[in-house]
């Protein structure tokens, strides 16, 4: 259909195309797609950029689709550059610490890859089975680990990409940032471009620092509590011990139902709150602070709190950590939020989501990156229950709004995208938001990709 | 001499603007500022920015003038903003483990007021006992623990600036960032603006993640070496081994006499090299560490490496890596590099240091922060010498290019300034230089801050 892209792997399928066309998050609208390619090299990215540029046919990228935030939503007309054919693990370079692969490499891929290396790379999307390198850079994800470890832009490197604008025409190949550890030899690029969710170009390779793998199995603390509440009072009171667990997540009743009865994983459902700490402080020291934790988690008022001796039960419950969204899923859309609010405020905020459920009359489960502040209340809302859907959309609005109120944001980690374009308004000024515009306006003049995304 | 900054504490006298018109970096020019301001205040900065932006006056911020690129020299026509008495650490907030401080307090100081709540400000340039936030936001300054625990821009949450252009006319404040431990609503402005010394705008607060304390000294281990080049071999192997110290610094023997001279500490000067690494895992992790990198140490050929059991032999060791700059400074003026290169490249790096020094005729004296792959040669020359002078910018474009040979960067944490322009143009593609460039005319289309640094 275009010239120019003859021999690529073209896809106008109308199925296939709806389903290349959204991401995971239901609420967002989505536009007609006008084609998907799937390119298997950077070559092959820049011939789709430059043939799009000439006709002026907006460009969305999209991995393995997983956002939350409607970021990889086809806008009518768009070509979709799927990137999960550019799935090549390029090099593991275990003397320097870094590995370099194309987008489309699947995180616990990548983790498992260098693995066999000694080596780790943290960042832990609870989407690592699924989701891509790209996506997690473009959207600079998250996960469990940030606490202790930080969120993807601090494992990215250097990145290549296919952009326009001032570097030159469309389709013009740039490296930015570096391989070595540290470097300043001009604007962080490379850092603005991850989370930039496909707004500036799109990026064909991406160099990630590793660390050494850790030598012993993380211990794994759970505290059951009456309440959220009480439970968000204790992870601030880990901070206040001074204790730095690698996670601590926070699943509520309704969590641990939803998983409980999919996957029937022996969890414990009764409580109102769990609370599941992970501590890696290699030897005697890791102990310690697993007693500390589960000592700081009773004295917050815990039903229980012990140690997790069973490596399977461990294992048993991160998984239903990770398994909380699509356990919600099989229940009805589920519209997330994503707020992340300073530590302190993380029981306040907490009862601010319940009173806010309670008084909308909607059904909302929270899973919660609780030490980093970061929390996921999943508002429920039957399919085709057009009141549940307005007194969804109400208490979502609400929610961001009580965050603001708190300093917090309306996004931790999962994006803007088209969800929360409307709530990044509310919480950045006027005059941040036409700098965030003119950069936008400066690296994509012509407003190629991803466009209405974030500030478009 | 302008109506507006009446009731400012203006600087016109020559000795004075003498003095703050300059940089820690001897050889980097510096022309004649019009005056110099000391702003007690963000609104002060408002005032002159606004002030200046009418007259077209060309601002020049500094901190306390450690910079070793001339990033903070003056240019002919200047207004330099002191930032030195914005000093006050507005919040220490142990809860969210974060602190909020003016530009212009001194790094140090932030360590030692945030102790006292048990936490930690790990960022920790060898200037730290005399340099600014402001000015390690500026350069995003690395320091000895960066192979552990990253560099300024893993500590900055948000910062507080004022700037012009697309955020409004010049004097607009604006808050970049935020103060939760993650968050991804818009475009990371406030890492972009770090790192980005001054030439966005004048950053006038900064709100700093924070770490618990360590509750135990780390470990020291030193080793002493035949050969630089054995050193940087012994660096490679702990890589290899999986070991992750707080530091591993290199000193040559020249830097060891210089400040044994000085100082008389009582440092082992008769080795070519010496390995110093921090090992800081808690307990017996600790420990284990520490003899395992004695170990590497020793079958990498040292002539000696032990763990240090004195506090104070082991305190001292560290001072001479922090003094060993000064220490040269004292023997003449010192042109210094800052190439960072693949930790895998250091031997290698060493190697042709010392290869350029001999063809060259000159003394390279060589500190570095060798586990980050990051090398600071340090290039003496005679006052007065002219064929002296010629050799030692010759050897400087050399090691640059040596370093850019490998994948290295020719600024690891110093910065640009003046005189690593010409090594980044070496360094970047002229497309990427044109993204650096277009960034640059968006958010400061009047060339108004620290106009002639890093792309200007």
């Amino acid at each position: 259909m275009i010239r120019e892209l003859e021999g690529l792997d073209l896809i106008d399928d109308a199925d296939v195309l709806e389903s290349l066309s959204h991401d995971d998050a239901e609420w967002a609208p989505y536009g007609k797609a006008f084609a998907a390619v799937r390119p298997r090299s950077t070559d092959d990215v820049r011939r789709v950029v430059a043939a799009c540029a000439k006709r002026n046919i907006p460009i969305v990228t999209r991995g393995a689709g997983t956002g939350l935030s409607g970021g990889a939503n086809a806008v009518d007309g768009a070509m979709i550059i799927d990137l999960s054919r550019m799935n090549a693990i390029v090099e593991i370079d275990a003397d320097n610490m870094t590995a370099t692969v194309q987008p489309g490499v699947i995180n616990d891929d990548l983790k498992k890859a260098v693995a066999e290396h000694g080596l780790w790379y943290p960042p832990d999307p609870a989407s690592a089975p699924w989701s891509t390198i790209g996506g997690n850079v473009s959207t600079n994800a998250g996960g469990l680990c940030c606490l202790k470890y930080g969120v993807t832009r601090d494992y990215v490197l250097g990145l290549e990409a296919v952009v326009g604008g001032p570097a030159g025409d469309y389709g013009t190949v740039v490296r930015l940032g570096r391989r070595t550890t540290k470097g300043v030899s001009g604007y962080d690029l490379a850092g603005l471009f991850t989370g930039s969710e496909g707004t500036f170009g799109v990026i064909t390779e991406v160099t990630v620092r590793l660390r050494p793998a850790r030598r012993e199995a993380p211990r794994t603390v759970v505290g059951a509590f009456g309440s959220v509440v009480a439970a968000g009072e204790a992870v601030a009171a880990i901070t206040r011990a001074g204790l730095l667990p690698a996670a601590l997540e926070l699943l509520d009743r309704t969590c641990l139902r939803a998983v409980e009865d999919w996957k029937h994983l022996g969890l414990e459902a009764d409580a109102a709150a769990l609370l599941l700490a992970q501590l890696d402080s290699p030897g005697r020291a890791g102990d310690d602070e697993a007693t500390a934790v589960a000592e700081v988690f009773r004295a917050a008022g815990a039903m229980w709190a012990e140690q997790s001796t069973d490596e399977v039960e461990a294992e048993a419950l991160f998984a239903a950590r990770r398994l909380a969204y699509p356990a919600l899923e099989r229940l009805g859309p589920v519209l997330t939020e994503d707020v992340c609010v300073p530590r302190s405020q993380v029981p306040h905020m907490l009862a601010a989501i319940e009173e806010i459920a309670t008084r909308h009359g909607t059904t909302i489960a929270t899973i919660a990156h609780a030490g980093d502040g970061n929390l996921h209340p999943l508002i429920l809302a039957p399919a085709g229950d057009e009141d549940a859907k307005r007194a969804a959309q109400a208490a979502f609005d609400e929610m961001l709004s009580a965050a603001i109120a708190v300093g917090g944001t309306v996004t931790g980690e999962h994006g803007v995208g088209l969800l929360k374009r409307a709530g990044m308004r509310q919480e950045l000024s006027p005059a941040v938001l036409a700098m965030q515009l003119a950069v936008k306006q400066t690296l994509d003049p012509l407003n190629l990709f991803n466009p209405t995304k974030v500030v478009g």
